[in-house]
């Protein structure tokens, strides 16, 4: 069976049941159960299981898993740590496919982690040899769009994604899919909070992710696996057909400590997981925003074809402040072509300017927004330049929507990948919350046209820096491949 | 003459003279005399200089810098380059003591740099032997929050602060102005744009800020100096006295080229310029951002006395998260001592929390936002804590409120420095701009309160860890002085 079909029924169940559903509104069994039928999960396969209640949320319940009278796919556990093995044993009598365990304090646990140890691996004992797989504990459980599946605290925007989350952590999918909406435009496709991974781990879901058809990007937030070896196999292979973003949790000593007390992870070496990363082409990131950053890239440039950038915009210090944070990411700045540059100086006046890379039109661009069309039409032409980077305050007013219009004009007529940085317009007067507001407007009006767009040059930069680098890594394997293709001559 | 005595009538000056002075509302000339009437200068030694009008804002003007009939401390030329030389002969025949030269197109010319080199040259020798000096050219000048001096762009916040900031970019003066107000509470006392820097370059405003009792910590930004062992012997004296924290403009390769046609800077090699920020114990920085997280630090908290610290908030994921920021900026987050471990596992409950350090009170401190005073109380009394950090969600309603009387009435108590991390409250839910302002809104209230407060742990470790460094280079310093007045015995 493949690791499509096996995992299909936890991502698209037909079949869900909810163990400690009840209509108590302060009950995580509750919450569930609200959640799922919010997705707009089939009310006639969602099954409350709950011994003492007829009906919850006007569902018909059960009184255990075992008396539903379809095969169940889906077994969300919300019920508390001492009748987790009864429960986890009728869902093995059932034949459920997963059980999906919320309940947490196992070897996460800071005061008896031999006692949740222990606990764990006698569950591991009571599926054994079974049809039911293990998602958690200690995990919120699934969310998938088309799936109609999501879990509490989580929030559900209306709009379908190609990005796919696999976490160890459940707050991290619950901020995660907020910010990600807000700042970056990004939605998903399927999360899953997997928590301990006692069972199914990382490597499953990714591997699951690597086959299933919806996910185009894949985002990982890991903070330790039980097989190494496996994990690293299943990376290789991700990468080689899908960008796989990982985030690794508890990279630094006392961080790996704090693994521990979370997930029970031993997190191990910084060392050897970087060098598995790097060997597998995975683009490791550091926290949220920068995982954001790079798969926004992904989704919303086609791959520059090298590192080098063009640098526009309006401000002397600012253009050598852009410089520096374009190249520290990585990406090159170079000197425009001599035809280039002389064409340049035709546009914009020699006072208080620069042209020779990063072009700073200083106020003269304030003065005239849309000579920026004519700029990037220029340095689009630059046979040295791979992508190109504009730099700019979000306005106020009239020139907002100038400078909106005219850098949609030009974006659809550039080539080259085009990538922006917008700041708020600080002027002589006090910045206001409400002013903020006005600026993240913008921000948004920018992400809607499909403009990939970011506060600072050092997060664009960066982020572009490690999908050019996630590229010449694919590069690099096919010329490898190709290579193996050609008959050794004997000697 | 001390450098006090010496720069006095720059930053405070009896009297000022704006060449190019016009009723014109679209000339810099104009908004020069706007912006220092508007920080309240005496109009009765304001003098406007321009041959063709009798009066320019209904002050009397002058055709000539030598007709003012007071001696004159500070003249701002806004005016075209071709009558530049003539304007500064006209200075040093009146004896005029600094001629604030806005007007660019000098040696940072892209086009015909050694123009601009020449006409720098003979600028100085106009003033070689006299008594007047030159501010710039390409620099915005002077603001002066009691010499009642400001310029055009600048926001002029109605507090005085204890900062004063050196800049060789207008840009970014205009910008920290209001972006240090608005995100940092962060005032100056003092800032100067002194762009080409020719004749007094950045040592000459690092030397005075040193003797300026006004000054507590110094801001630089600096593309490239003069005269290096110059430079490096001024750092050396300030960083005895006042932090001093540089930002160093052009410190990349491509960078290093745009500050050529940013000041006509010659950025020099970032390994010499490292070298030198570390030896002189300066702070060197990356960005505006960053000069602001650690400005803000001196001023909100004593010096911690070493790099260990504590960590407290809610979410497992964010533990794990802020521990690995925490120790990757160079703090540590060691393991509380066993007594304190047993006290706290009394107030934490043991299901899904930590309190190994981090302490992740999870979804318990969220019921009972007061259990923070317990937890800080603790902590504060580990002898292996020198600083203690608190993340958190900003929180909406009547939560908001307890939250931060909680805080300040721990704060308030504490003995050891404290530091906040204050994140935007993202429910199950789809976040706004509108949401975002009145995070931000929170955020300010706590910075009037007198809170060290950042918006991600990364920056709030960065910050402290840098001021921790300076203090023990301090410390270093007074250890080796007092060794070196031990007598040495005779061999």
């Amino acid at each position: 069976m493949s690791k499509l079909e096996k995992l299909n029924p936890l991502f698209y169940p037909k079949t869900v049941a909810v163990v400690g559903a009840t209509d108590n509104p302060s009950k995580h069994g509750n919450w569930y159960m609200r959640s799922i039928i919010n997705r707009g999960f089939p009310k006639e396969h969602l099954y409350p299981i709950n011994p003492n209640e007829g009906k919850v949320l006007e569902i018909k319940t059960y009184p255990r898993v075992q008396d539903v009278p379809e095969p169940l796919d889906h077994v969300i556990f919300a019920i508390p740590k001492k009748i987790i093995k009864q429960i986890l044993k009728d869902c093995v009598e059932a034949k459920a496919k997963f059980a999906v365990i919320f309940t947490s304090g196992f070897s996460e646990s800071d005061l008896d982690p031999e006692e949740g140890k222990k606990l764990e691996k006698e569950l591991l004992e009571i599926i054994s040899g079974s049809n039911t797989q293990i998602v958690g504990p200690n995990g919120m459980g699934v969310y998938s769009f088309e799936g109609r599946l999501s879990f509490p605290y989580l929030y559900n925007p209306p709009v379908n994604g190609s990005v796919s989350f696999a976490s160890q952590s459940g707050g991290h999918v619950v901020a995660l899919a907020t910010i990600a909406d807000f700042w970056f435009n990004i939605h998903f496709n399927k999360m899953v909070s997997f928590g301990n991974g006692i069972n199914l781990e990382a490597t499953d879901y990714l591997e699951y992710y690597i086959e299933d058809p919806k996910t185009k990007i894949i985002n990982l937030y890991v903070e330790g696996v039980r097989n190494g070896p496996r994990f690293f196999q299943a990376l290789k292979e991700a990468c080689r057909f899908k960008p796989v973003i990982v985030w690794k949790g508890g990279w630094t000593s006392a961080g790996s400590r704090a693994t521990l007390s979370h997930t029970g992870s031993l997190a191990g070496s910084n060392r050897i997981w970087q060098t598995v990363f790097k060997q597998a082409g995975a683009i490791q990131v550091h926290d949220m925003e920068e995982l954001c950053d790079v798969t926004m890239a992904f989704l919303r440039i086609n791959p520059p074809k090298g590192f080098n950038a063009a640098i526009l915009g309006g401000g002397g210090g600012q253009s050598v402040v852009s410089t520096d944070e374009c190249e520290s990411a990585g990406l090159k700045v170079p000197a425009f072509s001599p035809e280039i540059k002389e064409k340049l100086s035709g546009i914009v006046p020699d006072i208080g300017t620069g042209i020779a890379n990063p072009i700073d039109a200083s106020y003269f661009v304030y003065n005239d927004l849309s000579m920026y069309s004519k700029l990037l039409e220029l340095v689009d032409k630059d046979p040295k330049i791979d992508i190109i980077m504009l730099h700019h305050e979000s306005m106020w007013g009239a020139a907002k929507e100038l400078l909106f219009e005219t850098l949609k004009k030009s974006k659809e007529q550039l080539e080259k990948p085009f990538v922006m940085v917008l700041y708020p317009s600080v002027g002589p007067r006090e910045y206001t919350p409400e002013m903020e507001a006005e600026h993240l407007k913008v921000l948004k009006q920018y992400l809607k046209e499909g403009f990939l767009v970011y506060p600072s040059v050092y997060r664009a930069s960066n982020a572009i820096y490690k999908m050019v680098q996630y590229h010449k890594f694919l590069e690099c394997h096919e010329i490898l491949e190709k290579a193996s293709e050609i008959p050794l001559k004997a000697a």
